[in-house]
């Protein structure tokens, strides 16, 4: 059993060493940028912890955990853009629009979402790219109703913004893994709660959403009722998921 | 055997009707509006009218085909955007950016892509996405070449930009068939030249690309070429192709 450090240390390698697809050409520069500027890996970690929890074979969950990681890394890429949220940095360099212009910040974008579904597509079940497909579409339609303030209540806006993507990075990892349909059920559980947990610690960071509607003490205790489900959730699992447990604590107590 | 009135109303009806994934909310409509500004629906009417031919059922090859014609339709939005080609217009209509906005536009443009790999990806082999995959990443990387000008060679820009998902479109209706991979040598060879006869002919009406290189009657004896080795290759099938044959002739005389 791998330990958190090791996966995060295994997804930067396997990132760093990641082969795009040679006909990017120049554009594979501006592909990297993005994807190299560090950032936690939560979710590719969280992938590959499952899988490995859930018996799977570490080697053959890291495209699944790459593809999820570039799935956000070209959310992060377009949403920066100044037709979305203006943003001009990311993680304390230039955001890649900044570094790159912004045609080719928006050509590397699609090509993150479509190498990820190349990455998704070297498995021989179609599973792994469909539950890639279904976050992706929800986090969009997260965005919209962020970009157009739709007036849909915070809770189903987060639920596809964030929620998405964290329940795919636990659903590519079932199916790398290939535990059985009927046996995912639980391990779905935990990665909704563990979604939930990631996204009000980041509104009791940022001063916004759950804190806005209520408060930080009340967030605070919301976050903690949904670590504990979380925690809850791995305690019924049948399986050694020590690894999982502190990546809990690790979100509850993050402070940034 | 369907004529190829008959395909190209299937794709109409096919895509009129096609329920996207409810997590889009308000974003649907103007991801319907690029996709429903007509266009003469060439790939995926090749996909269907191949599909047919090599003895697949038509309405299994029918996503595959919708696939690429999302694929076609998100590389417009997303070129017609400012930050790239900036075209006002798409098919005598204000293009989506000016229709909706450029955020709207951007989202919707992604939300075609993963749409599209969201089609590919309910058959129950992966090959049809992996098609996809490339035959986008392809694209993407063609377009980087045109935007920055980056000195390649403009068959090779022309093989990704437009030869790829012709490709594609044939290689999809391959696998949505279940033709074994062993018989689909001609087929493709058959794909990569009509592809060619339709960027020769795009350059003639243009008066660009091959015209520029070539001249006009150079374009065209180039055109004509390919439409024999496409007609070649087709008769080389064992198969009814003789709405394919139609399709050549479609494309080597078109005139716009």
């Amino acid at each position: 059993m791998r330990t958190g450090e090791e996966l995060l240390a295994l997804v930067e390698s396997y990132l760093g060493e990641l082969a795009f697809t040679p006909e990017l050409g120049g554009l594979e520069e501006a592909v990297r940028y993005p994807l190299e500027s560090g950032g936690k890996r939560i979710r590719p970690v969280l992938c590959l912890a499952v899988g490995e929890a859930a018996g799977g074979d570490l080697e053959r969950c890291l495209p699944a955990a790459a593809a999820v990681e570039l799935v956000h890394t070209f959310s992060l890429v377009h949403d920066d853009l100044p037709a979305l949220d203006d943003d001009d940095e990311r993680r304390g360099r230039p955001s890649a629009h900044v570094a790159y212009g912004e045609a080719v910040a928006l050509l590397a974008g699609d090509a993150l979402l479509a190498e990820a579904f190349r990455l998704a597509l070297s498995y021989p079940t179609p599973a792994v790219g469909r539950e890639l497909a279904a976050a992706t579409l929800g986090m969009i339609g997260g965005q919209y109703l962020d970009v157009t303030g739709s007036g849909a209540d915070l809770a189903e806006l987060h639920r596809l913004k964030t929620g998405a993507l964290f329940s795919a990075a636990v659903g590519v990892a079932l199916w790398a893994a290939e535990v059985p349909e009927v046996e995912q059920r639980p391990w779905r559980a935990f990665g909704d709660e563990l979604g939930l947990l990631f996204q009000i610690v980041d509104d009791v960071l940022d001063g916004d959403g759950y804190v806005a509607a209520h408060g930080v003490d009340g967030a605070r205790a919301q976050a903690d009722d949904a670590a504990a489900r979380a925690l809850a959730r791995l305690d019924a699992i049948p399986a050694e998921t020590s690894v999982l447990v502190g990546l809990v604590a690790g979100l509850a107590s993050r402070t940034a």
